[in-house]
């Protein structure tokens, strides 16, 4: 029944040899690329592929509305989560214009959103719950909605994998999963609200404070329930959202699809990946470093430095996502570049 | 006579309140898209264009010897520079990636390389003179050759203009530059080689103790003429291609050219470039912060923040070339992301 268990792919020693190889050899001084070589050569690895590419890249984003909203703790009304589906369904929102710009399939899961019946072009449209519990006073959601969420994640890996996928991002939406990121980020890491919180889509600091009071409250109900346990963690304060992006990574790596992990609320599942199955951490490149207090700590807990620090704290992906373009360079310039032999430069040092 | 004290162009400030008016309209939180946001507004206003584009982006490649390469400063040998302007023309070299990736015009100018006549294809041969001379023991260049390197540099960005280019990159080749940069570095700042010395290509330790002793003794044979005069210390210690960029970046501003300056040796002639004509720093965009030492201190003065920390140290205008992608997804989110209006999302905060 633990799908998630499940061994990952290996990545492929001997393509990562090769590819370091031929970046010895590459027109250029020894190292000079750096990050832009080590993310040609791990995407080589991990596409059991000399030659890396990201001709097809996929862009899932996973909504979810929560119930800690009750609790006063994020700046944007409710409303906005399904308001946001439609606008990233329609090509306005961000994750849609940088799909658009990297040729990127762009796929969008509705996970449990409060509200009426609807259709929005683009969405699929699921409702394990509508919204989480408000995780103040219950678990967020049951044992079974958490693995139907993180089932939502696998089965958007398997259409991705179906679709010829180079590389998938996930992103998330959902007024209040930043309190629900870091809330589960507490319990994974074992510390309080104070190192792993912050201002999200934009609260005021007197707003910031009653978050951290909410969250840490919190983890005093549910500290018994959870147990240092990764999976119950997220069933206690985690999100729809945030379950469904874990059984994505994990699947990702079961298949071999290699990931861009994106911001907090990404990484707080990537997390969750590697602890209920360590070896997804391979499969991962990480896009961005998010403004998003906390993010830092998440990424040295994951020893990730992200391509990008553009100070963004938008969510859908958008930092994954743009990093897709620096991706992209990376290959082509491993790909493309002429060898010392072939453009008869001298390559050895004086 | 000296056309790069005449008078730079104004940014539009009108049209850079209408860029930042619509940057609070579109469907995120405030401020969450961050540097995008700033180099969106900054190229709106730059451009004189509410929608700020990079749809023809120009890369000029300057290359120029270094007589100071005698000292034995260097990683590579000399002949390393000819053969990597027979690279960028040819297609294989880092920038000529990246130029085909961006779909950006590349030009190629030697200003004046040691040996023979040569014809190589899509390179501009000028010889202003055969390498700098030895600034260990002579000014690098006579006023004139100086005068001659900055005039190419202002006719590539008038060739710049006469095609079309919304923005303009500029990068260097020249096996034992970052010795040249670094001294008028040292010059324009009032440090010391200890200060603002690296490794460029990747000398060892003992090359690096040495480098800095060739470039303080030089500070000290050349201190009476400089007399704290930017473009004396550009002709005592600097090189051809470092002029012709300081010529470059002050005719972009002069035509109102948006600028995006790449790593430490461009940096200078940036630094050269404000020196001599403070208004040029407006036009500036910075693309990323090299691995190599002294560029921080040299961002700092310009009181830049790149948009790339990627640890690249290759040159050839290749950290610029890497942010164009950036530039041009920071472009198509200002222009094509939805307005709360537009997508009926509630965009006040609670």
């Amino acid at each position: 029944m633990s799908w998630w268990l499940d061994a990952c792919k290996t990545p492929s020693a001997e393509v990562k040899k090769l590819a370091q190889e031929r970046q010895l050899q590459l027109t250029k001084p020894t190292g000079s690329l750096s990050e832009l070589e080590n993310t040609a050569v791990q995407l080589a690895s991990l596409q059991d592929n000399p030659r890396p590419e990201v001709d097809r890249p996929w862009i899932s984003i996973f909504a979810g509305d929560h119930g800690i909203i009750e609790e006063n703790i994020s700046a944007y009304p409710q409303a906005v989560t399904r308001q946001m589906l439609q606008n990233f369904g329609s090509g306005g929102a961000c994750i849609s214009v940088i799909a658009k710009e990297y040729r990127a399939r762009l796929q969008v899961i509705d996970c449990g959103t409060v509200g009426d019946d609807y259709e929005y072009k683009g969405v699929e449209r699921h409702c394990i719950i509508a919204g989480t519990a408000n995780f103040s006073h219950h678990v967020a959601m049951t044992e079974t909605q958490c693995i139907a969420a993180m089932d939502l994640g696998r089965k958007s890996v398997e259409d991705a994998v179906a679709y010829g996928a180079s590389i998938y991002v996930a992103g998330e939406m959902g007024i209040g999963n930043t309190c629900s990121a870091s809330a589960v980020a507490c319990f994974l890491l074992n510390e309080t609200a104070e190192q792993l919180t912050g201002v999200g889509t934009g609260i005021r600091a007197e707003q910031l404070t009653h978050k951290k009071n909410v969250i840490n409250q919190a983890l005093a109900l549910h500290r018994d329930y959870v147990a240092q346990d990764a999976f119950k963690a997220l069933c206690a304060v985690g999100g729809l959202e945030i379950a469904a992006m874990t059984g994505a990574y994990i699947r990702c790596a079961q298949l071999g699809l290699p990931i861009v992990v994106d911001g907090f609320i990404t990484t707080v599942s990537a997390l969750l990946a590697v602890r209920l199955n360590p070896a997804v951490r391979e499969w991962m490149l990480f896009g961005h470093q998010s403004a998003e207090y906390g993010h830092h700590r998440l990424l040295e807990e994951l020893r990730a430095n992200p391509l990008l620090k553009l100070n963004l704290r938008l969510g859908e992906g958008s930092g994954a996502g743009a990093a897709l373009g620096i991706i992209k360079l990376a290959c082509s310039l491993h790909n493309n570049m002429a060898t010392f032999t072939e453009a008869a430069v001298i390559g050895e040092k004086i």
